[in-house]
C-alpha cells in the first residue's frame, strides 16, 4: 500500500472529526488517499453532517483526500487498507437500556463493564462477524482496528472466530500515561509505562523515567481529576492504588468501590439526571449542531466533553506504526499468548506490544500481582463465556456469563437482568431468536 | 504403629463425643490405645466434662482405651500417631465478632467465608504453626488431620510453612455425597462423586451410579433441605445448580446469592436472633448440660443440631485409610500439584484423592468448568494473600487480601472491617502487634 | 453387562493362550460368556490352532464360554463389552524389516522405540482407526484395551481421533513391580510403586513398603536379570538407576546405553543370529507346534520364552477393575491431563491411575525429575509428530518425526530410513500412497 | 551516567580490538570516557599488547578515552557503567582439553555444546559469580554484558544466583540475520527476523521484508557458506532447514548431523590438524604478532578469520539501546518468563527482546514448532542440571547433566568423560574439590 484507503464503520459517531484531525495532522507519514464513512440508514443525518464538516476540515488543510459516506459497507470495504470500527449497535437508546436495566436490580449499569457491557457485546459481536465476512471477500489483507466497546471482548471474539488481522484499541491506556506524566510533572514523552490486565480492567505496574522505575513516586501524588470524563474519581482510590502499587484504570472503580459507584448511579437516576447515555445524548445533540455550522472547519472545543480524549492520538499512533513498520511499544488489545502467565493463551489482554507491519506482539509480563490476579481471572472467565454466548446465542451460556460477572454476584438478579436485556434488545440479537 | 495414639487438640469441642463414637465403632480396624484431649485452661470445664462423658462411653463399649485431658500440649503430643486439630482460637466469642463486624459494613458475616473466615485464619494459623513446631520435636512422623476452619486456607499455610504431614478435612463433601444419594434414592455406597474446587467453594461435577454418570438426574431433583445445618437452602439454588451442571456446596450460596444471604443475616440481627455464633452458644450450653449427666453414656440426639453432621465419619474414614493403607478415594484438602489446571501447584484444593499410608494423592481433573473457574481463581488469590498476611502479620497484605475477597467488593469497607477486626481480636493476633 | 462378550483382535497371536488362562482363572469375578478371536485370512492357520487349543483349555476348566474365530471383524464386534487389540500389521516379517532397515544406517533397530517403533505406528494406527469406526457402529460403549505396540503412541492417536473409550496397556510396569519386589525380597502384593513417564520410557520414582518409601533400598540391590525377555540387561544400568534415584524400564537401555545396544544388535546381525523378530519367528513356530498337539490343554512352559510375561495378569486386572468398579491403582496409558506437569494435557503417558467403571483417571505427579525430563519431553515430541504422520500420511511430517527421535540424531539417516521404510511397507501404508 | 566507564574482563582476547573499533565508530551516541581491560597475570602479554594497540587506535581516532589494563579486577570495576565479560578460564589450553576428551569416547568435542561446553560452564560460572560479588560491592547498578560461552548457561546461572543486571550475548543471531539478507539479496536493514530457542540452539521462524513473511523464500536459496567461521556447512542442512521451515543456527549441525560432525572431528584429529582450539591457537599467535606491530593502528583483516564476526556490532547495538533507551528489538539471552510456552519461566532463552534502559524484555512466542520442541526441551534440562552442578560442585548432579545431554547418549561414556574432565581441569574447578 503506497497510499491508504481508510474505511470508518460507524462514521456517524461524534468522535469522527477528532479522528480526522489526527489524519490531517499526520498526513506526512500517513498518506491517506481515501476516507469512507460507513453507517446505517438510521444514522444518516449524523454521518452526512460529519462528512460535510470533515470535507471542510480537509479543504482547509489543503490535502488531497477523497471523502464520502455510504450505507453500502461491502462496496466501501473494497481494497481497504485500514478499517476502523466504532459502531454502536442500537445507538445511544440501546446504551440507555443497558444502563437502566441492571439498576432496576441494584446492579451496576454501565456501558462496558457489568451487564451493560455484556449486552453491548451480544449486540456488537454478530455485526463485527458480518463485517469480517465482508472483509474476507473484498479486503482480506486489511487491518481491522476496533474501538467498539467492550473492546477486549470484541477482540477475543474476532481472534477466535475470524481470520481478519485485527487489533483492539482503547483510549484508557494513553489516558493513564498522560495522567502519570502529570503526577510526575514531566513531559509524557519522557516516561514509559507498562500496562497489564484486560480492557477496562488494566493496571500500570511500572513507570520508567530516565531509566528508573518511579511508580511509587507517581502513586504518592494525589490527583483530583480522573482519567476519563465519564467516571468521576473517588478520592480514596489513590490510597488503594498506592497499597496495590499500581496505577488503576478508572473503570476499576466499579470493582474496588462498587457500592459507592452503584449508589451514585442510583442517586443520579433519582435526581432525574439520567444515566451516562442520557447525558451523552444531550452532548451529542449539541455537537452535531456545531458540526452542521458551515463555517466550522476545525475540531470544536466542546468535543472534549464527550469523553473520548486522545482517542484519535491512539488510533493514529497505531496505524502509523503498522503502516511505517515502526516497532515501538503501544498498549493494545491482543491475544495473550503467554504475555500474562495467569491467563489462557487465547484470552484477549491489554498489554504493552511491539507494533510493526506484522501487527502487535505482546511483551512478556510473567504473573500478575496476587492482589489483582483473582479479579482479572474472574472477569476473564466472564468475558470468555460472553464471547461464547454472543456467537452461539445460547441462553444458558448467557446466563452463566452474567452469573460469572463479579459485579452481579446474585444469580437471581442475573436471570432477571438477562431476561430483560434479551427482551429490550430483541431486534439486535438475532442469534438468540433463531 | 501397631496401636494408635490419638491426640485431639481442641478436645473441649461439643463435637468430640461424635468423633469418639466413630473411634469406638471402628475399633476393630483402628486400634486406638490412647486418646488425649488437649485444650486451653480457659476451656477447662468443657474438656473435663467431655473427658468424663467419653470415659463412660468407652467403658460401656468395654474397650481398653486410655483417656485423659491436659493443657500440656507438647507432652501430650509425644509419640502421637495422629493429631486432630479442631480448635477455635478465641472461642465462640471471637466467632461472634467475626460475624458481627462485617455486617456493620453491609458485608457478609460468616465464620468461614468472607471477612469472618479471614479473621479466623489470622487467629488460627499462628497457633497451628506452634502445634507443628511441637510436633516436629516430639512426633515428627505423626499425621496432622485438621478440621479447623477455614480448612483450605489452614491446609495451604501448613503445606507452605511446615514439614509436618497433614491433610485438611471438612464434612461438606461427605454431606454432598449423602445429599446426592437422597436425590437419586439410592444407597450412598452405590454412588461415587467427583469433587472439584476449594474448601467451602466446592462442586460435584460427576456422579457415577452403576458406571454411568447420572449427575443430570441428580440435578433434576429439587430438594428442600440443605446439606449443612447452619445454611438454610435458597429455593432457586437448585435451578442455578442445574444450569451449571454442578451440585453446589451450600457455602456457594454466599457467592451466588450474596444479596439474599446478606439480607437474611441483617434481618436476623434486627430480629434479635443474633448471628450463627450466638445461636450456637446456646446449643452448646445445652449439649454440655447433657454431657455432664452421669447417666449419659452414648452420643445424644441433640448433637445433630450442632451442624457437624458426618464429621466423625469423615475423620474415621480418613484415619482408617491411612492406617490400613486402603487406597480408596476420599475428598480432602491437599496441595493442588496439577489436579486442577487453572490453579497454581501450591494452592490447596478440595478434590478426590487416593488415600493410603503415604497420604492423599489428588487425581487429575483438567480445567474447571468456565462458569465457576473465575470465581474459584478469585477466591484462591484471596486465600493466598490471607496465608501470607497470617504468617507475616503485614497490614498491607491483610488489606489486599480483604480487597481481593469477592464478597467484599468495596475497598473502603475492606479497610474499615480490617481495622475493626484487628482491634477486636488484638490478643489473638500477636503477629500484627510486633 | 451381566456377562461379558470379549473380542480379541489379533487372536492368532501366540500370546492368546496366556490371556485365556487368565480368563479361566478369574471366571468368578469376570464371567465371560463369549470369546471371539478376530484375525486376517493370512493368519488363519495360527488363529485356528489357537481356537482349538483354547477350546480344550476351557473344556478342561469345565466353563461355559462360547469360543470361535472369524475374519468378519465388524460382525464379531457386535455388542462386545471388551475389545482387546493385539494385532501386528504385516506380521513378524514386517517387524523384521523394522529392525533391519535402521541398522543399515547404524541406527537402533527395535520394534517399539526408534525408527522401528515409528514404522509400526504408521502401519498400526490406520487399522486401529478402522476398528474404532466399526466399534462406533456396532458396540459404541465397549472398552478398547490396546496392547499393540507402540502402545503409548497408539493410545494418543485413539484419544485424539476417535471417541471410543480406550486404555493402553503394557506388561513392563507390572514387570518392574515384580522386579522391585524381588530386589526387596518381599511379596509383590506388599509393595506399591509409582510409575511416571511414557510407554517404554517409564520410571518408578517411589516404592512403598509398609508405608515407607524404600526405593533407595531397592536401588541398592544389583540384579543380573532384566525385566523383559528380549532386552538383556547391561550391568552398569543399575549404577545409573541409582544415580537417577529411579527404577528404569528396560527399554531405557536404548537411550542410556545407545552405543552398546547398537553394537550388540550389529554384532548379532554379523553373527547371523538375526534380529529379535527373526528369533521370535522360530520361537513362535515351535509354540504353534505345541498348541496343535491335541493332547495339550494348558498353557505350555515354553510360552514364557516369548517375552510377554504377565501380559495376561495386566489385562485381567484391568478388565476386572473396570467391570467390577474396583477403584484400585494400576499403571496404564492414558491422556496426561495434568498428571505430569512437564507434558501437554493431550499427551499419552504411562502413570498410576485409579481404575473403575469410568475408566482410568491418572493421579497427579507434578514435575518429572530434571535428569529425565528432557529425554521424556524429547520422545514425546517425536511421538506427537508420529501420530500426525500416521493419520495424515504426510511425508514431511513423517520425516520431521524421525528427525525428532533422539535415537536417530542424524537428519540424513532419518531421510534414508524413512524412504526405505515407506518402500518396504508400501502395502500397509495406504495413507502415504494416496 | 553522562559518560560511560566500560570494563572488559578478559581484555586479553584477540577479539578486543574489534570491540574497540565499535566503540570508536559509535562514540557520538556512546560517549565512553574510560576503558579498562582486566585479565589474569598468566595473560599479561596479550592484554598488554592489546592495550598498546588500542591506544594507537584511539589516538588515530582523536578521541578522549582513557585506556588501561590491570589485574586488580575489583578496583577496575569501581563505578563501572557497563562490564563486558569475555573471559576464558584456563585459556585455549583448557579449551583444547574440552575438545579432545569427549572425542576419546566418540562423543562430539566442541567448545560450547556437548561435554566441552559443559566443562567450560563448570569452569566459568564460579568466576562469573566472583565477578558479580565484586560488582555488588563496587558497581551494583552496572550492566553486565556476557559473551563468555556457553552464554545461555552462564545467563541462567547469573539470573538464578546473583542480583546483578545482566544480558547474555552471542554473535550467531546477528550472523543469521546477515545470512538471510544475503539469501534474499536485500539490505540487512530491510528485514526483521524472529529468533526462538536457546543459545547455540536457535532458529529463525519468521523473516519480514516489507511487511511480508518471506522465510520460505529465504529457505529456498541454497548457500555454500555457513554463518560462523568455525563450523563448515553441511550441504544437506539447507534441505532439512526447508523441511523444518526454520533457518538454523550453525551449531544445530551438531544435533541434526551428529554422526557426520563427529566423523569430521575424528578425521581432523587423525590428519593431525588438531581440534578447533589447536587451530585457533595458531591464528591467535599470528594476530598478536600483528597487534604488536607499532605501526598498526586499525583492526587488521586477519581478525575476521578468528570467528567472532559481528561480535562488536552486537555488543555496541546492545549497549547503545540500553544507554540511549532506544526500545528496539535485539536478540539476546534472558530469562524466558513466558516467551516460549514450552520452557520454564526461569530458563534462559535466546529470543527477540525489546531493549531499553530497563534492559531486555522478551516478546511472546507461544509454542515452539513441534519438530524442534523436544530437542530444545532436552537441551534445556541438560543446561539446568549444568547450572546446578557448576554452582554446587556436586558430582552426581554433574553426571546426570552429562547423561541428559542429547549429544552424549551413553551413560557410561558420560561417566568416563566427566571423570577425565574433572581431573584435567582440577585447578579451575574448586567447587568440586571442597
Amino acid at each position: 500500500m503506497n497510499t491508504i484507503k481508510l474505511v470508518v464503520i460507524g462514521g456517524g459517531s461524534s468522535y469522527t472529526p477528532e479522528l480526522v484531525e489526527g489524519v490531517i495532522n499526520n498526513y506526512n507519514t500517513l498518506p491517506v488517499r481515501e476516507l469512507i464513512f460507513v453507517d446505517v440508514p438510521m444514522g444518516e443525518e449524523k454521518v452526512r453532517i460529519n462528512t460535510q464538516f470533515i470535507k471542510r476540515m480537509i479543504h482547509k488543510a489543503q490535502l488531497n483526500i477523497e471523502v464520502s459516506y455510504t450505507f453500502d459497507r461491502k462496496n466501501a470495504l473494497k481494497d481497504a487498507d485500514f478499517v476502523m470500527t466504532q459502531l454502536r449497535v442500537g445507538g445511544l437508546k440501546a446504551r440507555s437500556k443497558d444502563e437502566h436495566i441492571p439498576l432496576k436490580y441494584n446492579v451496576i449499569g454501565q456501558e462496558t463493564t457489568g451487564p451493560g457491557g455484556f449486552a453491548k457485546a451480544l449486540r456488537t459481536i454478530p455485526v463485527m462477524m458480518d463485517i469480517c465476512k465482508d472483509m474476507e471477500e473484498v479486503c482480506p489483507d486489511a487491518w481491522l482496528i476496533n474501538f467498539t466497546n467492550p473492546s477486549g471482548i470484541v477482540t477475543e471474539a474476532l481472534n477466535k472466530y475470524t481470520k481478519i488481522k485485527n487489533i483492539g484499541l482503547c483510549n484508557v491506556p494513553i489516558g493513564m500515561h498522560y495522567d502519570i506524566a502529570e503526577r510526575l510533572e514531566v513531559d509524557p514523552k519522557e516516561i514509559s509505562c507498562n500496562v497489564i490486565g484486560l480492557n477496562h480492567l488494566s493496571f500500570v505496574n511500572k513507570v520508567y523515567y530516565k531509566g528508573d522505575n518511579v511508580i511509587s513516586k507517581a502513586l504518592e501524588v494525589k490527583k483530583k481529576d480522573g482519567i476519563v470524563q465519564n467516571i468521576s474519581k473517588i478520592d480514596v482510590s489513590d490510597f488503594i492504588a498506592q497499597k496495590l502499587g499500581l496505577v488503576l484504570s478508572p473503570y476499576l472503580q466499579y470493582f474496588f468501590f462498587e457500592k459507592e459507584m452503584l449508589e451514585k448511579e442510583l442517586q443520579e437516576l433519582k435526581d432525574d439526571k439520567g444515566t451516562r447515555a442520557d447525558q451523552v445524548q444531550e452532548v451529542e445533540h449539541k455537537l452535531f449542531e456545531l458540526y452542521e455550522d458551515e463555517s466550522l472547519d476545525h475540531k470544536p472545543e466542546e468535543l472534549s466533553k464527550r469523553g473520548g480524549a486522545r482517542y484519535s492520538e491512539a488510533a493514529i499512533n497505531l496505524i502509523n506504526s503498522i503502516y511505517n513498520n515502526v516497532g515501538d511499544i503501544q498498549v493494545v488489545n491482543v491475544m495473550n499468548n503467554g504475555s500474562i502467565a495467569d491467563l489462557p493463551d487465547d484470552a484477549s489482554v491489554e498489554v504493552n506490544c511491539v507494533i510493526n507491519k506484522q501487527g502487535a506482539t505482546p511483551v512478556t509480563n510473567g504473573h500478575l500481582p496476587l492482589a489483582v490476579k483473582g479479579l482479572v481471572q474472574h472477569v476473564k472467565a466472564y468475558e470468555q463465556l460472553t464471547v461464547e454466548a454472543a456467537i452461539t446465542g445460547d441462553y444458558d451460556t448467557a446466563l452463566l456469563a452474567l452469573i460469572s460477572n463479579p459485579l452481579v454476584h446474585d444469580a437471581e438478579a442475573a436471570k432477571n437482568i438477562l431476561d430483560d436485556l434479551l427482551e429490550a434488545h430483541k431486534e439486535y440479537l438475532p442469534q438468540f431468536n433463531k
